[in-house]
């Protein structure tokens, strides 16, 4: 019987059904898929083993029952053949990770950008930390063997053109316009450990939501948002399995909602925007500070001098205000909250989740979750990886 | 060779996808539908007979090509055989249409609530007009033969747990805890019409989004927003082709978004909502005004009431900030404003046109396509028709 395309399609869309259900529920057996999936078992039974022989899956040790004859392979993904490359393209430095299928860290590189502070100096640093991270990848290591990159995600702190591969604008790096998928690809050539190697960009909150998303051990936390405060605010937003990205994907971009009607100028061009109130930068009076600024910030809170404590706390209840907006929005599941600016601590959060907490008092609702991100500093690098897996087990574009 | 469970749910999943195929590109042949959706030429043909069998589609007069032998039949959504119904449960008064497939509204009845003021008596009345449509639908009309009622939408003015089939809370209804789908299938019995015809229920500005969005002869608009101005303000979201509804059922509540920190008292307990500075209860001071009122208000704007007109003004800039914050959230193609609040015209929606005008000049992009409902005063109890149309087309839930 001839395989046709719409065959060929639901094959992909099966197996990579088998390979999020098995991310979900670590150990299901091939019959307990067969089950949730709604497949025939010798249809489960043929897709497990390719994804076993691609070194997406693995068995754990037999469990056996008390029946004779009847068995139950509990099946994972395997953390030891392939790797999944993120970087986090930052305002001062790159952060470029590699990850196992599960999003945990297994080797990493820190590139400051030193004097290259154009566009392409700093993309090529980053593809060469990417290379290079590739190639020990590819050697035989400690676990026994080498491994193979699945994929590629770059995560931006600008408004991106996925589909085009083009960064849009960053305005706390002075960038526009920039091809960063087309210098990444001339990066990686021909020959190189990267080449052909599927490569993947987004927004950094984009990608940091879906390492929240993809990389969390329990069942899909679904609506999710995540928030990051940094120099500005923006938001990744998860909703039915997908990221949301918008007509230009510029979907999430809740730094420019106005909280402040004539409030202060924000670097959009707008006034009174979440960015221009609550962002490091609009804390600073700078849309890009020094790294010796912010650490004065930090320094000045860290001690409780009196103006700073007030002027973050400020910031912290105009915070209150986007995440109760956030709520309204998209009724989340959680908003969690990510960025440089969390090391203002309890100081910026707290006053933030009382105004949160009295507005859902007002409205006698719940209001969501509220957390901070399990990847910490790491948070949009893994979030880059997160990208790659994201899109290579949703075969139908997502 | 048995038919599996995968198999079954892959054909009710290409049935349909032709469905919203031939609903997009009305007039496509066989050949182009098989070519788009990747499937072969027999298997659309088999499902196509089985969909014009049952009314969905229809041929429209054949077209011959100059070559002897190729014949390319366009098929389109029969507008003759089947039915949709759709109800608007008002605040003071009920709307329920039947529509063909293309959501053109063939039957209407508005039903008074007078003094049937409780959440059970009005339910009543709306079942009882419902059946009443079903009832002519099933008889002789003037275009041959009685039509068969594919689904049933309720569109309600209040937060929806749709799952459940409960309105949860309807604040300018004074509602609260309705059993809205116990209620109507008790109503709708064993024997009588609409007896077993699929059930289903969205708040009013999610149906009113699904209705510009289900019955747009053009390409569909994604993402859209549907932003009702009524005594409240709600938006209904469509994003990737699915409505946003959210963990409880609530995303979407941008009347309860924060436009102003300490702003004037909201009826939902906050401050400084959208609604309380936007919607007609806020204009009125009354969040149950009653007709006489807003016709009052609707009259002294009509005749140029300085006061008035400037009350309306102020409200009208607050509705640019909200159409900015929907377009920073969602990156829309469009915003679709509907209610009540449109009778008072380019005095509200001018000052809004001109407030989100100068967001995007100042930002140097371009806003979304704001625009208002075709539907008109219609397009809740057309979207309500539409919801149906949209869950029975999308047999994965959406």
């Amino acid at each position: 019987m001839p395989v046709t395309g719409d065959q060929q399609l639901l094959k992909q869309l099966n197996r990579m059904a088998l390979v999020r259900q098995v991310s979900a529920q670590p150990g299901s057996s091939r019959a307990a898929l067969a089950d949730v999936l709604g497949l025939t078992k010798s249809t489960v039974s043929l897709l497990v083993r390719e994804l076993v022989e691609e070194g997406w899956l693995a068995e754990s040790e037999l469990r056996t029952t008390g029946e004779v004859g009847r068995r139950a392979t509990p099946l994972h993904l395997d953390p030891g053949r392939l790797a999944l490359l993120g970087a986090d393209v930052g305002v001062d430095e790159a952060r470029v990770v590699a990850t196992d299928l599960l999003g945990r860290v297994i080797d990493a590189l820190t590139i400051p950008y030193e004097d290259a502070a154009d566009a392409a100096s700093c993309v090529r640093l980053v593809a060469l930390g990417l290379a290079g991270l590739a190639r020990r990848l590819g050697r035989l290591n400690a676990a026994g063997g080498p491994r193979r990159v699945l994929g590629v995600g770059i995560g931006l702190h600008g408004a991106i053109d996925e589909a085009a591969g083009l960064l849009r604008h960053a305005p706390h790096l002075g960038w526009r316009d920039v091809d960063v998928a087309g210098l990444l690809a001339r990066h990686f050539g021909a020959g190189g450990p990267l080449a052909g190697v599927p490569l993947y960009m987004q927004n950094e909150a984009n990608v940091a939501a879906l390492a929240e998303f993809e990389f969390t051990p329990q069942s899909a936390t679904d609506p999710l948002i995540y928030l990051s405060i940094g120099y500005g605010v923006g938001a990744g937003v998860i909703v039915s399995d997908r990221l949301l990205t918008g007509l230009h994907g510029f979907a999430g971009e809740v730094g420019h909602a106005i909280l402040q009607l004539d409030g202060p100028p924000c670097s959009c061009g707008r006034r009174g925007c979440a960015d221009a109130l609550i962002g490091l930068g609009a804390l600073l009076g700078d849309s890009r500070p020094s790294p010796a600024a912010l650490q004065d910030l930090f320094d000045r809170v860290g001690h409780g001098e009196q103006a700073a404590c007030a002027a973050v706390a400020a910031a912290g209840r105009q915070l209150g205000v986007l995440l109760n907006n956030l709520w309204a929005s998209f009724d989340p599941m959680a908003i969690v909250i990510g960025g440089a600016a969390l090391r203002l601590g309890e100081t910026l959060v707290g006053p933030a989740r009382a105004v949160l907490a009295g507005y859902a008092a007002a409205a006698m609702m719940t209001a969501p979750v509220i957390r901070t991100s399990q990847f910490g500093a790491d948070a949009v690098a893994v979030g880059a990886a997160a990208l790659a897996r994201y899109r290579l087990t949703r075969p139908l574009g997502a």
